[in-house]
């Protein structure tokens, strides 16, 4: 029997008690063995709940049980995740966590801890909460060189875009809405702004390509500034707006942002609506191939992180291979990303401006929209992007995978 | 270092090759040492070629040579495939094979003695090609009860169907296209009529619920049956037909088929079009989630056996769990499977009469097709739909996932 202990007991740890209890029988048939809960650790206190009676306020009581071999950290935030996480491994405990911001801040760190400590750390549920997409990272494209990771990283950005073109409302009515049905924070600005998807962005490059990626090296800009006008314009062009979070090998360079775009038809990702998340993964061999599914939830991450949890039972006293060094990637230079941009414009800048500045253009014309006009550009850098568009009355501009 | 031999030199094998050589750096690093090709097993002579100097025509040198410690299997077929690979398991050689009816037929067996003789028995690339489907099933989603799998699993029959929805050309033009192209065989039986994608939902099926599935026992049924009319029929619906394996638990049975069903616009596999292949796998705790990417090919199948060599040089001295019992596993009758029956009828059958019979019903009207009329039956068995449509002049019939 493997004993483990559960580090809060909010919506993710009450899901991971809920999923080690429901499929008992079959999670033991997998793990090799029976999976015990003996502590579960939270400030508070949960009288008539079941776990009442394995409720510990005190980490040293888990810390300090030889007989918990594994636990799980799903408190989220820095401190005191980092803390206890790292005083587990250093006393010969496995950790399996769905912390985003501890696996961004803290990886590197924490996978050299448990390989020299020959215990695992591991995080599943840190990205795309319930899709398996670190373990086939790790362990499945090992044949490949990755050219390319695109993810939709949060849901609650797709759930937003999704019905603004749905519904045709502008942003701050929809983010309302959502956080009236507990689909967006009181404090969006995580999710919206584009923070929470740069840390999982971070965290697949830095997987993918075995360094250390510094989420804060990542550009990034999120939804806050796209309008029903925008949205209105991406369904006259059938390309609909999503919040990206992509790193591609260019001439042996990585470039990473998170952005939003507007998505072609024929794009894997272009069909990943409402909550889901989805992930496209581009090797030199396999070619394109994508992974999809609930990316959060209390059950889909819950089931994550259990998944770990087994992995662990099983590789007792054993490290799986993970390469994630220290050592830092520089990343690309936005200056040097090229795109196809939608712009919008002030009908103050003549279209003959426009075709002097940008060279070839695609006008876009939709109804009920006045003051104003669009279009597309062909290829080109984010600087030079920059260096013409200065020139224009620009309304706002998004990128495209056009 | 890593010495492998690859039996058979064809489109994977040669793939297989060309993956190690170009990405050899890249690999040993994932691997944790160098792999190299010591042998390559064919019948044929290839003068010129880079294999020539490595090249075997008698197994019996592999087998006896201790340095080899994984065989690549890429033969296809039963015989001599089987022999071989046992023969190399016993020997304490791990094997990594992309042979869907070597491992539907023999792979709980396969599985047991690599155990017992402490390697590994991998097919990654037996089902899916490039697609990560195997190990996410075994490594990945431990934590749930599998309710559903359902994949577009074979390539050249989602190529037909895609194109004949696209062109609105007839079932054999199409083929004989896609013949002309390679994207089919020149004797195409054993993708027109399931009997790939039925070998590939068998061993999906197998690992999922961990006891041998038997092809022989799924229901099957190809696409040659399949029309231009009834592709008329299915865009009117907004509803693409796809050729499925699907395995579904009901109540404590697993129900599991393959045939062509008319798929619902809000379906995960909607969109999964051309050569590509998708997998949709519902766990009882995450939810809805979908591996999608390209099928087979050189390459993408080679990338993934590759993978498998990769785990297998981790792995040395280890066995990778893999639950597969010999035991049969007992499948739900067809006669007791649901679902909404899309049904074509000729006008001598009235309309009141398939109302009298199927009661609800929805009329389905397409242009410029005269002499039959179609319905949608509401859920029903398939054993009540049998009893209602053999009193009807039925033209064809579809399932439907509506």
């Amino acid at each position: 029997m493997a004993n483990i202990a559960v580090l809060g007991y909010g919506t993710v740890g009450s899901g991971v008690v809920e999923v080690i209890t429901r499929n008992h029988d079959s999670i033991a048939k997998r793990a090799g063995e029976e999976i015990n809960v003996k502590y579960v650790l939270d400030l508070r206190d949960f009288p008539g709940d079941p776990v009442e009676k394995i409720l510990v306020h005190d980490y040293d009581v888990i810390l300090n049980d030889p007989d918990v071999s594994i636990v799980v950290e799903v408190l989220g935030g820095i401190n005191p995740a980092y803390t206890f996480v790292k005083s587990a491994l250093l006393a010969g405990k496995s950790v399996s966590t769905s912390n985003k911001e501890l696996v961004a801040a803290h990886g590197a760190e924490l996978i050299a801890i448990a390989k020299e400590n020959n215990v695992n750390f591991l995080f599943e549920a840190s990205v795309g909460g319930g899709i398996p997409i670190i373990r086939p990272i790790n362990q499945s494209l090992t044949a490949d060189e990755i050219t390319e990771i695109t993810g939709i990283l949060n849901g609650t950005t797709n759930y937003i875009l999704s019905k603004m073109s749905d519904e045709g409302s502008d942003f701050e009515t929809v983010l309302k809405r959502a956080q009236e049905k507990g689909y967006a924070e009181r404090n969006p600005e995580a999710d919206v702004e584009g923070y929470d998807a740069c840390r999982k962005i971070a965290i697949l490059t830095s997987l993918a390509y075995g360094k250390q990626v510094d989420y804060q090296d990542i550009y990034t800009e999120g939804i806050s500034k796209i309008t029903d006008i925008d949205i209105k314009y991406s369904k006259k062009m059938g390309t609909p707006i999503k919040l990206f979070g992509t790193s591609k090998m260019i001439d042996g360079t990585v470039y990473s942002m998170v952005a939003p775009f507007m998505v072609d038809s024929e794009h894997p990702l272009v069909n990943v609506n409402g909550v889901f998340n989805g992930i496209f993964v581009n090797g030199n061999m396999l070619g394109d191939t994508m992974f999809y599914g609930k990316g959060a939830g209390k059950l889909p991450t819950a089931s994550a992180v259990v998944s770990d949890v087994v992995d662990e039972v099983k590789h007792n006293g054993t490290n799986i291979m993970m390469i994630w060094e220290p050592e830092k990637m520089v990343l690309g230079s936005m200056d040097n990303f090229a795109c196809r941009f939608f712009v919008r414009v002030k009908d103050t800048t003549s279209k003959d401006t426009i075709k002097e500045l940008f060279g070839e253009v695609e006008f876009v014309e939709v109804e009920d929209v006045s003051g104003e006009f669009a279009f597309l550009t062909a290829s080109m850098t984010q600087k030079e992007f920059e260096e013409k568009s200065v020139k224009v009355d620009m309304i706002n501009r998004i990128r495209t995978t056009l």
